[in-house]
């Protein structure tokens, strides 16, 4: 498998090396892998820090700047950073308002930011944490304890931030992350695996012909393999694996997202029929989202994420908000 | 090849069924395959049109919207759309200020924009149309007589729709546009073919650790084959070949753009060594886009667009976008 790399030993730093030059307005620690905004820590205001392996970008570097995170640190390529990373990142984003961590649900990120959590407040810096784990396909899995953190993580970055930027307090930002998370459900589904830079080759067998239902953001095993599926029937599955676990009360929050080398024209396609499902299911989709949010490397394939969203989580997501990776009304 | 599709027939009629559904400030009309800004025609301004064959995405169609392009017509994938479709955008679009067709450089597509200008006046519309010719890799390809027009068209259909937003008459909104041609080269390379739906497997066959240099955006032949190189040596090799080609007197616009299925991970990486690159050589980059913005379907790969830009380009291309693919500063 083709790579566009140096060498894999570099293949973080080198990619942050492009982030410091594509984007002034982040401050981008090479050396001790953190992206932090330029204009951090923003006076009164909580900082979000989150994290993670690299591999799904744009999340969660992609994420950083105005009504979004603060900072992230990225580990190595589905590794999860160290607890060094993640202190630097609090320390660099506390105006003393305090600090939330968001955290996917993954052993290693877990302990890291447990870790990272006690490490801060002996700074005395205040820290909470949120768990993003909206994945309904599998609990337990290689490796995760529960159920895994996916696309809901863009949801809870950018609620929870859009609530930072206006000024709520920590409690505040803490709460509106877990009631965005558990109002959150996602299913992915794989049609190829990816090719991680230290193994240069598929991260597991998929025949052709194939495709993993349920699948994780690392290639992790799915629910089930089946014959390939047509876009409709895959939305089916997918949106249906989702319901069962959702109750929609409310209008929802729609990310139809790729997993890395699907094409835009093909995921607007299979967009065109997660919306003719929802319509079938009366669901209300109040706002969609369309792209390669949470990927998998070069992966194949989609994901589906939900989210109920009142009144309030609505305007929070309308809610201007500029980094590389999303954008709006500002 | 897995493709995330219901049938080949269908991948395009979808396509546009997801946009229409995600998009509600756009107008797609799926049946006659035309994407047009909502509040089209605006009155007082110049209208501007696009296309192309499908599979490019975002660009034609997500690049509709405020302050860049007003209509965009999408062809089946890799092949032109008809001048039917391209004069229903421009009626759509003129409000007596005229219509400006940005055209890429294969003949399909000059031909049938050609047609569609004829009878758009006929139907008395003015005119003017402005052909992107900016790939430096090859003269005369498959589906091209002269050079090709790949990256560049993003920052013409950028600039000259940010000129058409604050009013500018038609005659300088074309000659915006072929200055921002003049003042652009570009060069891609491929790591692996595309694959299309109706063919349903790679469109050439690019051996292991081989690699195509000087790619077009179909899969056209390129300039070479070689032994695959690091993400370094084909930085070194992509500027050079367009600074041979491109006198730097200005500061540039800088778009390293990804073919589809190369990570952002990889692809920030290859941008920290083209940066490397033009700072070597001597040149002073004013603004930076890092992404997937003019793909090939699925293919792995990377292009580098430099356009020389003085102040007012500059200031043209600071101006607020909002559109699907593309957004900043409203």
């Amino acid at each position: 498998m083709k790579m566009l790399i140096n060498v894999p030993e570099t293949v973080v730093a080198d990619a942050l090396r492009g982030m410091a030059a594509a984007h002034p307005e982040l401050t981008v620690d090479v050396e001790n892998r953190v992206i932090v905004r330029r204009d951090a820590p923003v006076p009164g205001k909580v900082g979000l820090v989150s994290g993670g392996g690299s591999g799904h970008e744009p999340l969660h570097g992609g994420f950083v700047g105005h009504g979004m995170l603060d900072a992230a640190c990225p580990g190595e390529v589905f590794t999860s950073p160290v607890p060094d990373q993640m202190v630097r990142a609090a320390a660099a984003v506390d105006s003393g308002a305090g600090v939330l961590f968001v955290v996917k649900n993954y052993t290693g990120d877990v302990l890291n930011f447990e870790m990272a959590a006690e490490l801060a407040e002996d700074e005395g810096i205040q820290v909470a944490s949120v768990l993003v784990n909206d994945d309904v396909a599998v609990t337990d899995s290689l490796y995760t304890a529960g159920r895994r953190g996916t696309g809901a993580t863009l949801f809870v970055e950018k609620i929870a931030g859009a609530a930072a930027e206006e000024g709520a307090p920590l409690e505040r930002v803490e709460a509106l992350a877990r009631r965005v998370n558990d109002a959150s459900r996602s299913f992915g589904v794989a049609l190829s695996a990816c090719t991680t830079p230290a193994k240069g080759g598929p991260t597991f067998d998929l025949p052709p012909g194939e495709l993993e239902l349920g699948i994780g953001i690392h290639g992790e095993p799915g629910r089930e393999r089946r014959a390939m599926m047509t876009s409709g029937e895959i939305a089916d599955f997918a949106v249906d694996a989702v319901l069962e676990d959702l109750d929609p009360r409310e209008p929802v929050l729609l990310l139809v997202n790729g997993m890395g080398a699907t094409p835009l024209l093909e995921l607007y396609g299979f967009h065109a029929e997660v919306h003719r499902v929802l319509r079938e299911r009366r669901v209300d989709v109040a706002r969609t989202l369309v792209g390669n949010y949470v990927t998998s490397l070069d992966m194949a394939g989609c994901s589906v994420t939900l989210c109920r969203a009142d009144e309030e989580l609505l305007r929070l997501w309308d809610a201007p908000v500029a980094t590389p990776g999303l954008r709006w009304g500002r």
